[in-house]
């Protein structure tokens, strides 16, 4: 390990940084967290990314329950880390409190909504750090900053003292430098039973989701988990996603579909009403973005539905329980800073990118994002997706798989 | 099918009364329904049963996802529900904005807390209704005022505009007189796929749930039950709790430390911000089950949560797919109004309750409440209980128990 090089200056991930105390012992012991901030820590402002938002609302009075869990299994809280504006971003560049440090690429963005908290672990100034990720807010910067990130099952860890968002796939999720930080942190969230691990069955390649990353990126995921596969002999074989979900299945148009269609309606339905209500100043990339929530065309609500029901179910029929179906986590590595600037830029990020973090997110499925693959000495990540529910096993693989690859970093 | 009896007025049910037509077409055409006021209707101000947060909040921009997918399958709105204050009680006495009609036992209470959506449905005054249920605040409304009630499997259908209360347990569902109309509802909402349906296997009657019920209403739902299950050729038997969870498991006891401990921390992470920040207006009633929440040992929420994984797996291990779990709903009829005086009397009906509600609360599981059963002329529900995610096998089995049954009504 690296010795700590940062400060909480230096990293720029924080809003606010202070010492919250455990109240019980347990598995997190001695161990240090810190907090997205659209997650309620009482006597701090969770801001939601927003000055606005910030400025109209009160301090929280209660911790959310999954800080409250975090709290009494013996972490301390070390702060709460920037978020994008309204959550409602990829990048991890937000206007009012700036951009996160991405350590390992300092002149490219951290990759967000969960920018400061996958910032905050990779500066190395706590052991973990939750967040939220819905189209991809925990995988795409754990990708980018070159740390361990996983997003549960829908809805396994309890959102309550969470900001709402995108109900149908957001979920609470954590960051770790280590895969056995993660996996207690994981523990202590879901409240993992005891459960026998029996090895993996197959590791499935998506080539769809292969094939919207960069040459380098494909190449460099493809050598990682082949490798890995090998010296633990599992099968590792190829699969399109028509495999899965029938002839002629387009999971880019898949994605756009639902994941788009259920994104803007549900941010209306969730945050919309209260950024119409009071007329909330928001930044012009955010107003931006906005307008596609403003002129959706709602009717297309219950067929976006039914692709996620379908999407979920084919998914469920062919994975089995010890199955893993492996992706790069992005398409490609974090871009320099300020580098989108035209709408059809963003427009190309985002169709990639959320054609590739709308398997999971559509699918309901965990998904861990490892710190195993570099693209010119570039962090990108391998991800592992379970079957629902298939939390801790999906774990128990990665840790199988990982346990001693993740502490090799890039230099 | 009765005629109309009751106008808006004479119901109670409605906190506002309108039209809002359908602009979709589908499998609900013609039908109309209202929507319980915890749930946002764009141009209605959404009051969660309390003065308070009305007066605090503009009227909502955008329709919750729910909504959006009745009135784009066909259905028309007729109107908002009164709800129970902040939806945390279960008799559906609201000082606010007062009582709604029980038709079926008019100086007893309607039950709550979607109290106003299950007095318009039993009134006839729409074909369905919807609400949210955590500790029952569907099923015993329905049990109380004769109609159907069903809970879906957890988070099935989006929270998207719908307020947030207790994240570990509350689901969106329905209210019908019928079950051909409430299914047509839930499929709708649940977004279901066309799956073939093989018969029950068994119906397991969990007698610990019986035990809680006052003697004639075991009577009554033992009977109804039996007479369906004989005619229908389907293996009825009997089984304890301890039978599911192992050695010495006392069903009320685990509720209260699972379901209460979470009920009072995600209350509190959710609403209770709000309430304590502003210093809310509230009924001495409310104040007075508000200490809980203000007093609540939140040390104990992972324990907690522990009980509820462990409910959890627990069923999913003991259930097979076409498996049925049959208990009362609730354990008596609807007491009369106002008859709740003493803190005793309100522990006594909660406590009773909530151990026979927490059962699929904590265990995540779809419940239907059958209108089948009467005790003295007043209305009991019969509840049937699903696996998790078999909510289309719940509702052909209803279906096939109950269809001609439920047009039998008491007089």
């Amino acid at each position: 390990m690296k010795s700590k090089a940062y400060s909480v200056k230096d990293s720029r991930a924080f809003v606010e940084a202070f010492t919250r105390t455990p109240y019980g012992s347990g598995p997190l012991d001695g161990m240090t967290f810190a907090v997205k901030d659209n997650i309620d820590l009482a006597g701090t402002r969770t801001s939601y990314g927003s000055k606005s938002w910030q400025d109209a609302h009160a301090d929280a009075v209660h911790n959310a329950l999954c800080v409250e869990q975090l709290l009494g299994a013996g972490a301390s809280c070390v702060g709460k880390t920037i978020a994008d504006e309204f959550t409602y971003s990829l990048t991890g560049e937000n206007p009012f409190f700036g951009t996160p440090l991405n350590p390992r690429a300092p002149d490219r963005v951290p990759g967000g909504s969960s920018s400061g908290s996958a910032s905050a672990v990779a500066c190395e100034i706590c052991d973990f750090a939750i967040g939220t990720d819905s189209a991809g807010s925990i995988r795409v910067p754990a990708s980018f900053c070159g740390v361990w990130g996983m997003r549960p099952t829908l809805h396994r860890i309890s959102e309550a003292g969470v900001l709402p968002f995108m109900p149908s796939v957001s979920t609470v999720g954590a960051f770790a430098n280590r895969i056995d930080v993660l996996e207690q942190v994981m523990r202590v969230l879901l409240r993992s039973r005891p459960k026998p691990f029996d090895g993996i069955r197959n590791i499935f390649l998506l080539e769809d989701a292969f094939d919207l990353a960069d040459n380098a990126v494909q190449a460099a995921v493809t050598h990682r988990i082949s490798e890995l596969s090998r010296a633990h002999k599992v099968t590792v074989s190829r699969i399109k996603a028509n495999d899965i979900f029938g002839n002629d299945y387009d999971l880019s148009a898949a994605n756009e579909r639902a994941l788009r269609i259920l994104q803007t309606a549900e941010f209306a339905s969730s945050v919309g009403n209260w950024i119409d209500t009071v007329g909330a100043e928001v930044s012009p990339g955010f107003a931006l973005a906005y307008q596609n929530v403003q002129h959706q065309d709602r009717t297309a609500v219950n067929e976006a539905l039914d692709l996620c029901e379908y999407l979920f179910s084919r998914i469920l029929d062919f994975m089995g329980p010890n199955d893993l179906i492996c992706t790069p986590t992005t398409p490609l590595p974090a871009p320099l800073k300020a580098s989108m600037t035209s709408a059809t830029q963003f427009q190309n990020f985002y169709d990639r990118t959320m054609a590739l973090t709308s398997f999971a997110g559509v699918g309901r499925l965990p998904e861990i994002s490892i710190p195993a693959a570099t693209v010119d000495g570039l962090p990108v990540g391998v991800s592992l997706i379970a079957r629902h529910y298939e939390d801790e096993f999906l774990l128990d693989a990665a840790k199988l798989l990982f346990a001693h690859d993740s502490e090799r970093r890039p230099d």
